[in-house]
């Protein structure tokens, strides 16, 4: 069983918006054990949009399309299926109510364009859209099947999970019956290059059964490695594989799942019940922002100081002007004394600094952009180590909080 | 002059990576006059990546490629690349020069896998990768032309940038000639529904010459309106039309440019001199983040005190035990009094502060989950605003950002 995702919209072509619905909905559909083949995006356009489903199925049972369903002019979604699938609009009582009710509060939306949301193709099963008014329709084309969602993340995350993966595993298990077990497996390393990693798992690699296969996923010196089958392997198999390839790269590895590094640390301060905290310089938030980022994070992320301008440092810190002066605001003693306050500021176990040159100004020849210092105080100590990032802002500072959380994590399981 | 962009790889056909390069490069194509046709993501394999060039090739002049370059044995698409053009490897002593000296200090680096990088098409034009050991590849075939870059962000955008948009361009300009202008011009609206503002451009819609494409981008309660022209108006033209849509659109208006909200609020900071700091519960230094995400961020930005635990908002924003017990920690009283205390421990002109329930627990009957009070304090006085956000907690948090950024607009344009 195979599926494609089609993206319709001017907005992704021209870059205005980053397509992050296709890779949230690549992972539900592997988890469903559906393989996905293609990502298409095409303009609001009609023969665009029909050149791309009549590709996509002729490759694929299930199409997945996003976007183009507003109630604006350059919305052509639902009137370009209509013509595909050789149907017309017709009133539906079901998603007229749903939209009156949705918009109860708020009388002023309900005008006549946002009526035209209840109309939809005669021939489509329309699937309720619980937060939205556009509709989520679902065409059948013989054994295959095309599902429309809206393009705003929110409302497709909660259709797919909601109303289209349970149909869709509904029709193939009654009309299709051909799922096939799709299983991944991913660990994280660290401090090797990839083409050592790769000569490490020569013989690991020659010896691999055929529908076995192995991926580097490497990002910014971290490399996850990844085995995959597609319905050859039995858990079993996969789970022999996977200890054998964990022994092999044992002193490298830093988790043995696919698990961001801030839930992995998060887990690990739970599981001891510890907390911690952050001060931070050049990542300006970043870091505290990745620490609350998932459910459950006030059980042991306290806050942060962000002391982004030096006068914050000295203020809330305690980090002495003659010590900024002497060392300058990018050092070991500067970094060290973020992190120690940081954790007695806000009564926490553990405390990480930063403190860098993020750029594009502010590097010297003895600090060039892309130096940073980081700092880990943990109950009994406080260790600090330099960094250089690259040359790119946004580069130095993902990096720097990759390289906060990785030595935490090593820290954690010490 | 139309290209299309192929990325080439597993990770983003099971969601581990989200494809962020193309919006990126779909920018600078287009700010080049390169209209982008089709974005398409492909498996890492020969018969996939063939038909995607197949395909591409019979639509558009320009085939840009990212990804599948590592020395990596999952990694293919420079043999493939070589068997579709009809060409050989070849070893280039300038990239061999060059990887050399990129891993001088890191002998472990060069082992023979590594040595499979200087290995490159003999027929293709090899461009230098400065920041990586990928070359970078430029395939002519006929009046059409394939450029394959890494998969890597930022080794992408050094590429695009340095080498491959110039040598893109004086191709067009030597060979074809054919460049037409591409015009965008975006605004940003507030506070009317999506069908409302369609209703209020009505008029304006129609009128519209045929070369004049409107195009409504809604996000999270932000409209932002695209005129653009592919070739067909002039400048002066589209200034006109922009002109009007702005006095159209101006009580709903918070930016007549396509800039980032954060953005906006540090031009206006500067252009008064004025600096800010934040006080962040429920946002956890995701406010922070986006305030520093650019350069030249610290002239105005002082720091955050990100209280994510309320002992935190005691000890360090003087916010007391017993208005918390009180009125509870979302509320407006405290609220306000993290951001009169982040402005005056931080010793900023304004400040913006955030409370709130981002889920997935801790809703109440009275205070459900996306429930966000926001607070703006500023040299004469603090105000404050409850807003319902949603149930996601990113869509929580990413919304109270929004919120507090266009109020801090407004409150800076008056």
């Amino acid at each position: 069983m195979r599926a494609e995702i089609i993206t319709i919209g001017d907005e992704l072509l021209i870059g205005q918006v980053v397509d992050t619905n296709s890779a949230w909905m690549a992972e539900r559909l592997n988890e469903q054990g559906i393989e996905l083949y293609q990502i298409t995006s095409v303009h609001d356009s009609k023969p665009h949009i029909i050149a791309a489903l009549d590709e996509a199925f002729s490759r694929v049972d299930i199409v997945l399309t996003t976007g183009g369903l507003g109630p604006t002019a350059d919305d052509i979604t639902k009137h370009v299926l209509c013509e595909y699938f050789a149907t017309r609009l017709v009133e539906d009582p079901a998603v007229h109510a749903h939209i009156l009710q949705l918009y109860a509060h708020r009388p002023d939306v309900l005008n006549r364009l946002t009526a035209t949301q209840w109309l939809v193709p005669e021939t489509a099963k329309i699937l309720p859209n619980r937060v939205g008014s556009a509709p989520l329709m679902i065409f059948h084309r013989g054994q295959q099947i095309l599902a429309s969602m809206p393009g705003v993340p929110y409302e497709m995350k909660i259709a797919m999970e909601e109303q289209v993966l349970p149909y869709i595993n509904n029709f193939n298990f009654q009309t299709l019956n051909l799922k096939s077990q799709i299983i991944h497996r991913t660990l994280q390393v660290n401090d090797i290059p990839e083409s050592s990693l790769a000569i490490l798992l020569e013989e690991y690699e020659e010896a691999m059964p055929s529908g076995l296969h192995l991926a580097y996923l490497p990002k910014d010196g971290i490399i996850r490695l990844r085995l995959s089958s597609y319905g050859e392997l039995s858990e079993e198999q996969m789970n022999l594989w996977f200890n054998r390839l964990k022994e092999l790269v044992h002193e490298y590895m830093i988790a043995d799942t696919d698990e961001p590094l801030e839930v992995i640390v998060g887990r690990l301060l739970r599981e001891r019940g510890a907390t911690i905290a952050t001060a931070e310089s050049c990542t300006g938030g970043k870091l505290a922002a990745l620490l609350n980022k998932h459910a459950g994070s006030s059980s042991f992320y306290f806050g942060s100081i962000v002391s982004y301008d030096n006068s914050v440092k000295t203020r809330l810190l305690s980090v002495p002007e003659e010590m900024i002066a002497e060392h300058g605001v990018v050092s070991e003693p500067v970094v060290r004394r973020m992190a120690e306050s940081a954790c007695r500021q806000l009564g926490t176990d553990f405390a990480i600094a930063t403190s860098g040159v993020a750029g594009p100004g502010g590097g010297s020849d003895e600090k060039p952009v892309g130096t940073v210092w980081i700092a880990w105080t943990t109950p009994g100590s406080t260790t600090a180590q330099c960094f250089q990032l690259g040359k790119l802002r946004e580069q130095i500072t993902d990096r720097a909080c990759q390289k906060a959380l990785v030595q935490m994590i090593r820290i954690l399981q010490s």
